[in-house]
């Protein structure tokens, strides 16, 4: 599980019992609907996330963490908290870096 | 940041006091020398991991976590320990995606 997007929409996953594709797009800043659909179907498909399809009028769809997925979720909230205490250091670093190759 | 081998590397430099490019590659199983030499450039260029120059015959070149980098290690050892403890269940779960797919 290889990406920013797959942590981001575990770490919202796993502080609800289930969210809607829409409710899982308006939580997960900047995700598109096109990428949110793909990392969905990528932790689906390694066991991380369920799909639960409820035979209403309309249907409603919900995603939620799986057993497995929830074991994730505390190391994968802790790097959630790196990065947003760090973010602003690696930026500057990353600045400091391309700058001194220019 | 976003791959296995950063986190790999990671790991590996900080489990040392530093290590050359070659021992850190025998170190991370599995990545190539081209794939090392990005991934150390992308974790320099965070300010994750500091390269080091000493000026012998033959020169000798060292990397290793700076004090940023440092502060990311336990979370990603966590995230490498679960990675161990699950990577059968993640596997079969892919595999049964997958063949229900077929």
């Amino acid at each position: 599980m290889d990406n920013k997007w797959s942590t981001m929409v575990m770490i919202a996953l796993g502080r609800s019992d289930g969210l809607r594709f829409r409710d899982l797009r308006a939580t997960v800043e900047g995700i598109s609907a096109k990428v949110l659909t793909e990392t969905l179907r990528h932790l689906e498909r390694h066991g991380l996330v369920a799909r639960h399809e409820y035979a209403e009028m309309p249907p409603r769809v919900e995603y939620e963490l799986t057993e497995l997925g929830r074991t994730l979720h505390p190391p994968l909230q802790t790097l959630g908290i790196w990065a947003a205490e760090h973010a602003a250091q690696v930026l500057a670093a990353r600045e400091a870096y391309d700058s001194a190759r220019r």
